[in-house]
């Protein structure tokens, strides 16, 4: 059926638009009182991912409340680890916590090697279906995954880090392995997101959060190998690659096989811009503090944002995922400004 | 007196080298056993900062025992604040803290307005005259300060942060505030690093550990800005500025007016070099994890860095500081690998 607010999927491929579509990382969740209601009524972020009605619920909200012009499912990046073998909690204030952790071949084996995703993230592809049926073609739904190099990162530390030096120490002291297991998520990773799209995910998007921890040669190994063997499998489907903090490789992202990159706050539209002519569409990038700042602050920053931008093929988001203490009505007059926006 | 090994001094002035100088940034410390000796004595990190017989031990320690070609002043970035009357305290295994933190316009009264710096930081001053003392004119002693922008998050946030958001968002919510917090910092660096030079310091370094959270506009304003104000302080001095992270704005980076750039493992120092031309010595780059990997991958990467330097305009460093859980030895295999490469 034909998805009636379709500028997400205009902007992805390069067709002309009356306006920029807009939605921001994280819309779904903790900044919506109506999410913490949701929430609240369950044992914690796991039950929530992990109950389908749940999750479309909270997918669903920021359309209603928020008038993004598309919606995300909510759910996790580390379900692939825990599809993989390697279960996760989520601690309240601390976040994500792994009870084993994977930095050898020896703990390779603590990893099945026989995976049937469909049925261990069917909670996933059947919130995509609910939240697709309650969406109703009003705007388009977004699936996700973890780039291969963040869930590496995620398995290997068993937690987040400044540093992940114990990530990055097994690039120099074990290559193979870490091949290996990067092979190893990114084959689930495909099978995932092709199950999210039969499922009915009508736009994708890699978030590599780690990437900037790596220096160019060695994002190109560990990093972009993979991500290139995930958007091969994706030809001509809306995708976005967001590796963030990864200015120093930004020439060989933009090299990617995929309709849009997406920027942080630190790249440069107009650079990147440069760097992409008209082949890719960009999507970002307003800093996330903006939303801190008064109203007039808000429009004053999205506006000096739009007007960076020399072409059509842009998706107004953040640089960021959006801080949960942000007030919604600071979100609202960014979207908004963004509608209004006379191009 | 004249400095005996002065390779440093030379390669901050741009004069031909025999060899490339070299040395670790916090290589005074955790990865040593002898460090932990003296640690173990004292009642934690701070009584060994305050006690000037100490920290001149510790600094001295891997000019021996590393054979390094540069001691830098055992200290933290946190004393400068501490200072202006907001006292901070180094919590085991999770970092600095502060009781107050510095948000608002009246929150500022909680800082002094009268800084005696030298008597206030005297126990700094102490121990560089006592560390010039043992070094006897063996290799040159570096003083060090935190930039103003990696201070002021601490003194906003009261400790680390993985977004730094509280800090980021006043920068947007109350920008006048922020300057005049920015600009009294700025103030007490000054007068802290002149005393630095006063009591012996042979040469300097500014660290800006979170300068890779602002976007180039903003780093400008809020870092950049008050740099150039310290830097020009200190003419014809040999002196280090480490802007972690902002890679996007190495092309301002550049043009300050000091004798070197840090640079971090994600900085190219090829691409560096072009911006700079001979204008500046470059200081870097390994990944600290490297010195992770066996011998020879250390001989191989370290070479490999040393390979694309154009110039004689280096000083060897990793492209961040030493981690705490690195084997001495490989330390060692590091520098000997540098001191042996025949240019």
């Amino acid at each position: 059926m034909k998805i009636k607010n379709d500028l997400l999927l205009r902007a992805h491929n390069g067709e002309s638009l009356e306006r920029y579509p807009v939605w921001i990382m994280r819309q779904a969740g903790r900044i919506l009182p109506e999410y913490r209601i949701v929430r609240s009524k369950l044992s914690g972020f796991k039950e929530l991912v992990e109950t389908p009605e749940f999750a479309a619920e909270v997918t669903i909200q920021p359309v209603d409340l928020l008038d993004v012009d598309a919606a995300i499912i909510f759910s996790d990046i580390l379900v692939v680890p825990e599809a993989m073998g390697l279960p996760y909690q989520m601690i309240e204030q601390k976040g994500p916590w792994f009870e084993n952790t994977i930095r050898s071949n020896e703990e390779l084996s603590y990893l099945d090697t026989i995976i049937d995703v469909e049925d261990r993230l069917s909670y996933v592809f059947e919130a995509i279906k609910l939240t697709k049926i309650a969406l109703d073609s009003r705007v388009p739904l977004i699936g996700f995954a973890g780039a291969p190099w963040t869930v590496f990162c995620y398995m290997v530390e068993g937690k987040g880090s400044k540093t992940f030096s114990e990530s990055r120490k097994l690039l120099y002291t074990n290559p193979v392995f870490a091949h290996e297991l990067l092979s190893r998520i990114t084959d689930v990773t495909i099978r995932y997101m092709k199950a999210q799209v039969s499922a009915g995910a009508d736009a994708l998007q890699l978030f590599d959060s780690w990437a900037g921890i790596l220096g160019t040669e060695q994002y190109r190994e560990f990093g972009l190998n993979y991500i290139e063997k995930i958007v091969a499998a994706f030809p001509n489907f809306p995708f976005t690659v967001f590796s963030k903090g990864a200015l120093a490789s930004l020439p060989e992202i933009a090299a990617l096989n995929c309709s849009t990159l997406g920027l942080d706050w630190n790249m440069s539209i107009e650079e990147t811009r440069k760097l992409v002519g008209e082949t890719k569409t960009l999507q970002g990038n307003l800093d996330p503090c903006v939303l801190y700042g008064s109203d007039e602050s808000i429009k004053k920053e999205t506006i000096k944002m739009l007007k960076s931008f020399k072409s059509q093929r842009h998706i107004v988001n953040l640089g960021h995922g959006v801080y949960p203490d942000i007030d919604p009505e600071k979100v609202k007059v960014f979207i908004q400004t963004v509608k209004n926006y006379e191009n």
